[in-house]
C-alpha cells in the first residue's frame, strides 16, 4: 500500500461508512461506568474489560485476554501480521474511567452518552475509551483498504483498568508479562493534540516523583505565648522547606535536582515557539490570574521541558475559624517534582531526602514517604516511528502536524522501561474535551481522524518504522 | 501597721486558722462549671458571678455589682477606705473557667474539688477562682489584725467572665465603666511564679497581634502535570510568606517590627539569669526537643522580653491520605506575633500588611483578617507600687522574691490603658498547675502565702505605693 491520495481516500471513506456503527459500540461501552476508583463499581470495571475482549475478538484479534491483577483487570489481544520479519507494535490506553455524578455539574447523565453538534458526551469520551476504540475500527479500515487478512505489523494491545486509580499494579503487570509484551514500538493512546486545528503529535512525557513530608515539633500543641520564639515550630519549618524549593528565579534549588536533565534543543524551541499560544486562553484554561516559573523560559518550555518542584498540600497547627495562638505539635508537607528526560527518580528521591535533613533543624523529627513514582520519557524528533506517525496523521489530517509534549505523566514510561521500546503518542482528544471534569466528551471529527490515522499507520511503521 | 515579724505572725495564724472555712468556700464556688466557652453553662456563669457577689458581700464590701455584658457578667465590688487621701488599688481576676470533662483525663469529675496531699484539684482551682478568693482571706486578715473597719486603700475588683473566651467584651466593659474603674495600681491575680521554692513577682505580659492570611491563586485545583512550574502555587507562597517571617538568626524581617521596642536592661538580663533556669526541665514542659529562637537570647529573654513571630496555622491544596498532583486554589496562614514594650500594635498590624503586599507575585490574590489585639505591658523594676508587692511577698514567703515576666498576654494591658494605671501582678500559682490542662489542681501551701501576701499588701501600698 502507497501513500497515495486514493489510498487516503479510501480509508476515509471507509471510516466515514462505518461510523454510524462504531458510535453505537462505542456508546454501549461508555454505558459501563468502570470508575476503578469507586470499590462499588468493582463489577462494571469487570463488565467493562470482558466487553472490551469481546469486541477485540469481533474486531478480529486471534487472541484475547484478560489479565488479572490484585486490582482491576487489564485487557490483553494480539494479532500477528504474519510476516516473521514484522515488526511488533504494542498499543496502550485504558478501559476504566474518573468517577462522574450529575450534581458535579453534568447536564446530561455522564454514563448514558448524548451526540449533539458533533460531539459524544460522557465519561470516557475523550479519556480514554473512545481512543481506545478508534483503533480497531482503524484496524478494520487498515485490513479493508489494503486487502490484508492481519495487520502489517504484529499487533499487540494492552488497555489498563487502573489508570484512573494511578496504575499501582501496572509495573508489576508489565513485568510479569513483559514476555508477552516484547515489541518494537509502543503506541500510547490517551494524550491529545493542541487543539482542533492545529494537530500535534506528543514527543515525551515528564516523570514523577511525590512525596510526604512529615515534621513533628512539641509532643502537643504549646501555648505560643509561653513558649513561641523559643522552640521549632513544625509548621514553620514545613514552611521553610516548601519555600526553600525554589530560588529568586524559580529554579528549584535541591543539590543534584537539574544532574542529568537533558537541555531544549535550539530546534525544538523553535518548534514550540511556532504553535499559537495564546497566553491569555492559556490562563483561563488554567484558571489563573498570571504565569510564574522558570526564569528563562517560555510557558510551554516550563510545563513541557522543564523539571519542576511544586507544593500539592501544606498543613499544620490550626486551620479552623478564627485564631489559635499555639506553636502546632506537627506539619505535613505533600511535594510533587515532575521531571523531564535524563533525571532519575532514585536519584531525585535522595536529593530530596538529604535536602530535607540538611534544612531541619534540631528538634524537629521528620519522615518522607514517597508515592509511586513514573519515570520521564522522550522520542528524538528524528526518530523513524515518529515519522510514521506523523506522516500517518498528516494524511489523516490533511495539514502539516507539529510536535508538543505533554507535561504530565503516566504509566507509558514503565512500558518504555520495561521493555526497552521507544514509546509514541498518538491521541486525538482537545484541552477542551474536559478530562476529569464534568460534561467531557469527545470530537466525533476527530475521532474519525484517530480511525484514519490508525489505518495508516500500520503500514508506514512496517515500511519505515525500524530504528 | 509596721512589717514586724509580730505582725507577719499574727497574719499567719489569721489566714491558717481560717484557712478550713475558706477551701470550703472555695470549693463551693469551683463546684459551678463557670465555662464561658459553652453555651451550655451560660446559667453557671451567671450562678457563679452571683455567688461570687455574695461572698465579697459577706466579706465586707459595701458595694458590690453584677455588670452585664453582651457575653458572660461580670462583678464588680468595692470598699472605700474612708481616708479621702487613699491610693486606690484595682484588683483583676476571671470567675470563669476552661472547659473540662472526665473523658479528657481527668482522674476525678473537675466540677468536684478534692483535697489530697496538699492540693486541691477542680477546674479553676488555679486559673482563676483561686487566686480571685485568696483576696477575700486576705482582706479578712489585714482588717483583723490591723483592727481597721475598712481596708487601708480604696480597694477595687472586677472580675470577669470571659477571660476563657478570649475577654471579647472585656476591653468596652471597661471603657463604659472608666469612671467606676478609676485607681493608681491594678493588681493583676492571674499569673503565677517561677516555682514552688523560688517565689517571683511578673513584672509584665507581651502584647498579641494575630491575623490569618488569605492566599487565591487559581480559581480550583488545576492539574500540576498540565500547569505546575507555570502559574503561581498560592501553596507556596503561603509557605514563602511563612519561611520569610525569619532570617537566619531567627530575627523577624518585617521591616519596622523591632521599632520601639524597650530593651532588656543589663540588670534584667542579670535577674533572669539568676532564676534556676533548667533547661531539660523546660523542654519537657514545653514538649520540646531543642530549643530555638532569636540568635543573642536566652530561652527567658526570648520568651519573656522579645517580640517574635509564629505561625500557629499554615494550610493548603491537599492533605488527605496519599498523593494529589495538584496546584491548588488556595491556602491560608494564620500568624501571631507577640509584642513587647514600646510596640505599638496598628504600627505592627499595618507593617504586616505592607509587607505581606510586597513579598506576594501577580497572580496571588491576598486578604488579611486581623483578630483581637492586646497591648503589651511593662512595670520598672524600681516602680513603687512593685516594691511594695515584692515586700508583701516576701513577709509571707520569709525568702528573696525574684522577677519574671510572662510571655503571654491578657486583658490586663486594657486595664493599664484605659485607666492609665500601671499593671502588677500576684500570682501565686504554678507550672505545674496545669492550666487549661486535666486535673488542674493549686497548692494549698502558696494559696496561704497569697492570702497573707494580699494582707500585707494594702498597707504597703497605702505607705508607699504611690509614684
Amino acid at each position: 500500500m502507497s501513500n497515495t491520495p486514493d489510498t487516503d481516500n479510501a480509508v476515509r471513506a471507509y471510516v466515514d461508512g462505518h461510523g454510524a456503527a462504531f458510535l453505537a459500540e462505542l456508546s454501549e461501552w461508555l454505558r459501563i461506568p468502570s470508575v476503578s476508583a469507586d470499590p462499588a463499581r468493582t463489577d462494571d470495571v469487570r463488565r467493562s474489560a470482558e466487553w472490551l475482549k469481546d469486541h477485540l475478538a469481533a474486531t478480529g484479534f486471534p487472541v484475547t485476554e484478560i489479565w488479572d491483577t490484585p486490582g482491576a483487570p487489564a485487557v490483553f489481544a494480539e494479532w500477528p501480521s504474519g510476516d516473521p520479519d514484522a515488526l511488533t507494535v504494542l498499543v496502550y490506553g485504558h478501559h476504566d474511567v474518573q468517577p462522574a455524578a450529575r450534581e458535579d455539574g453534568w447536564r446530561t447523565d455522564p454514563f448514558e452518552p448524548v451526540i449533539e453538534d458533533g460531539r459524544l458526551h460522557a465519561r470516557g469520551a475523550a479519556d480514554d475509551k473512545g481512543q481506545v476504540l478508534f483503533h480497531t475500527l482503524g484496524i478494520r479500515a487498515h485490513l479493508a483498504v489494503t486487502g490484508r487478512g492481519a495487520p502489517a505489523v504484529n499487533l499487540k494491545l494492552l488497555i489498563e483498568g487502573e489508570e484512573e486509580s494511578g496504575s499501582p499494579h501496572f509495573p508489576e503487570l508489565i513485568r510479569s508479562y513483559a514476555d508477552r509484551l516484547v515489541c518494537d514500538t509502543v503506541i500510547v493512546s490517551d494524550t491529545g493534540m493542541w487543539s482542533e486545528d492545529t494537530p500535534t503529535v506528543c514527543t515525551g512525557m515528564r516523570g514523577l516523583v511525590d512525596c510526604q513530608i512529615d515534621l513533628y515539633g512539641p509532643g502537643q500543641d504549646i501555648h505560643s505565648g509561653s513558649f513561641g520564639g523559643a522552640v521549632p515550630n513544625p509548621a514553620t519549618e514545613a514552611a521553610r522547606l516548601a519555600a526553600a524549593l525554589h530560588d529568586a528565579d524559580r529554579k528549584v534549588t535541591i543539590p543534584g535536582f537539574y544532574d542529568g536533565v537533558v537541555e531544549l534543543t535550539d530546534r525544538e524551541r523553535e518548534l514550540f515557539a511556532e504553535l499559537p499560544f495564546d497566553e491569555a486562553s492559556w490562563l483561563r484554561t488554567a484558571h489563573s490570574r498570571a504565569t510564574l516559573g522558570e526564569a528563562g523560559y517560555s510557558t510551554l518550555e516550563r510545563i513541557w521541558a522543564r523539571p519542576t518542584a511544586e507544593v500539592n498540600g501544606i498543613g499544620g497547627g490550626y486551620q479552623g475559624p478564627g485564631g489559635k495562638t499555639i506553636v502546632p505539635s506537627a506539619a505535613q508537607l505533600k511535594l510533587s517534582f515532575r521531571l523531564v528526560a535524563g533525571q532519575d527518580v532514585e536519584k531525585v528521591q535522595s536529593s530530596v531526602r538529604d535536602w530535607v535533613a540538611a534544612l531541619l533543624p534540631a528538634g524537629i523529627r521528620h519522615e518522607i514517604t514517597y508515592w509511586g513514582a513514573t519515570r520521564p520519557c522522550l522520542t528524538p524528533l528524528d526518530h523513524p516511528a515518529l515519522q510514521s506517525v506523523v506522516r500517518a496523521m498528516e494524511r489523516a489530517f490533511d495539514q502539516k502536524i507539529r510536535f508538543t509534549r505533554e507535561g504530565g505523566s503516566g504509566p507509558a514510561a514503565d512500558l518504555q522501561d520495561v521493555l526497552g521500546a521507544p514509546v509514541l503518542f498518538l491521541g486525538i482528544s482537545v484541552p477542551s474535551d474536559g478530562w476529569h471534569a464534568p460534561n467531557e466528551k469527545v470530537e466525533l471529527g476527530l475521532l474519525m481522524k484517530g480511525a484514519e490515522t490508525a489505518a495508516h499507520l500500520w503500514a508506514d511503521l512496517a515500511e519505515n518504522g525500524r530504528e
